[in-house]
């Protein structure tokens, strides 16, 4: 099953050198959630090819304009070319107030039904469930109420040993209840376990995304052994004094974190624009988890 | 004196083959005017060399999404670099409330003074003034509240004639009053007329913004003999009642509105996605008004 991030915007803040602010699609068994929406992002989504209507389910972190302020035009394109579907956006208190207002005062009756879910900043929470993913909100520090969100892959069934089977003349009808974790009794009375007769699947992924937050350790317990970790590392470590003054991390402090938790592998982004050269970033999360990547807009990162 | 428009935006509604929503730059006398501000507009100002901070006044002709959702990210932007100078926005009622709503949520405390104006859309009226130029809004006809704006330059004193001043050995002290309209009298009693000791002044010139609007006579009276008419023309007159039910106009229309009027030069845009190529919307312009020139992304246009 496929399970990708593709970077849409990588700046923090400010849009500069080429670096849009943050947004990020994750593509979930060909079904796209768009994390985040900062100004531009329906550009940048035209630039890679995504159609903005394949999107049905938009999570944002907080209320920072970095973060949202595409949001509006996306929504109204989506109006524009004629959307019929749902969308689905879940972000913290005040997003629909800010979203009504826009359409109020642009007298904008979207031609297809809009629902806007709250999130919390107190506690996890379950904000959207399917056949193959669950998302879940959780607290991060930063200066205004902001949530990461961690998409859970579904543990999906075992596949069915087809040699096997064929061994052993197992008639087709029985096949959906191996699956399901049922022996196999067979007419000469041999038990077959299930467990032989399947192959396990993948054991479910995760991924996590963490943008902004100042380093604590209250947010760990969500982000723990996840496949991937997405964390903002806005500054070197040589400025840590400001990341905490504006309540974000380092790169040292995205990697450190990292280790802590277990994760496979690391993303940072969310970039200062001090720096335009990257490469120094990435080697200080790198001196502590060489796994370490740069979130660079265009590319599609296997989880 | 320099009297430039800068075309930051040519797309109507979304932005599509690389055309941004509309947003254009004025430039007075090396003043620097944003007349709309669509989404990715401080990005497309980054792109052509332009220093936002220079932006002093921010005009707004109507709170459709494509006319300033890059509004709040720029005012944001301008912020964040470190801002102190004051920057004025005109715009229509429900602009600050948003602004506000944005600023609550994002808890922003502008480090520069901001001023909000609201324009109104039942008559014409000065919105900005100062030593260089004129600003006012009037009244458009489109779905919404939506004012064009006229930058009328400001007259300016006629030049002295050096040779001629020269000549006739007037002290320099009385060169001011002669600029300024008063005859001169030598001692020996002969009255030189000021218009022979100086040189007239080129005519001040207009510029004036009709986006977006269906095409009615109502506006006509505040874009008479103008320089340069910006006027959108979003569809070829083939789709004139998809103009007419969306209260844009067409590219036809445009270059009629442009000959009535009396305006020396046609700048066409707000370009309907349905058009690739643009050379159609222009030949069809010219087919009426044979000066007319379309509006394109990074193009200088003197007025």
């Amino acid at each position: 099953m496929r399970f990708d991030v593709l970077i849409l915007g990588s700046s923090s803040a400010t849009p500069i050198y080429g670096r849009h602010p943050t947004a990020q699609l994750i593509n979930v068994n060909e079904q796209l959630y768009l994390v985040d929406c900062g100004e531009g992002t329906q550009v940048q989504l035209i630039k890679y090819g995504v159609k903005g209507n394949r999107i049905k389910h938009i999570f944002i972190s907080h209320l920072h304009g970095d973060h949202y302020l595409g949001l509006i035009g996306l929504i109204s394109s989506m109006h524009l070319v004629g959307r019929k579907d749902e969308l689905h956006v879940y972000g913290p208190p005040g997003l629909e107030e800010i979203i009504d207002l826009h359409f109020l005062y642009s007298q904008t009756e979207l031609r297809y039904p809009l629902y806007v879910h709250t999130t919390q900043d107190k506690t996890e929470s379950v904000v959207f469930e399917n056949e193959n993913v669950r998302v879940s909100s959780f607290p991060l520090s930063h200066r205004i109420a902001c949530t990461g969100f961690r998409f859970d892959e579904k543990r999906r069934l075992p596949a069915i040993d087809r040699d096997k089977v064929a061994a052993i003349g197992i008639p087709a009808t029985q096949l959906p209840s191996i699956k399901r974790g049922q022996d196999y009794s067979a007419p000469d009375g041999t038990i077959h376990r299930w467990q032989d007769l399947t192959i396990a699947p993948n054991p479910p992924r995760r991924y996590a995304y963490c943008s902004d937050t100042v380093r604590t350790s209250s947010y760990l317990p969500y982000i723990q052994q996840v496949d991937m970790l997405y964390h903002e590392a806005t500054f070197l470590h040589e400025m840590l004094d400001r990341a905490v003054a504006t309540y974000h991390t380092t790169a040292l402090q995205a990697a450190e974190i990292a280790v802590e938790v277990g994760a496979r592998k690391l993303l940072i982004g969310h970039y200062s624009a001090r720096y335009k050269d990257l490469k120094p970033l990435l080697q200080e999360s790198r001196s502590v988890f060489p796994a370490a990547l740069l979130a660079l807009e265009g590319n599609w990162y296997p989880i």
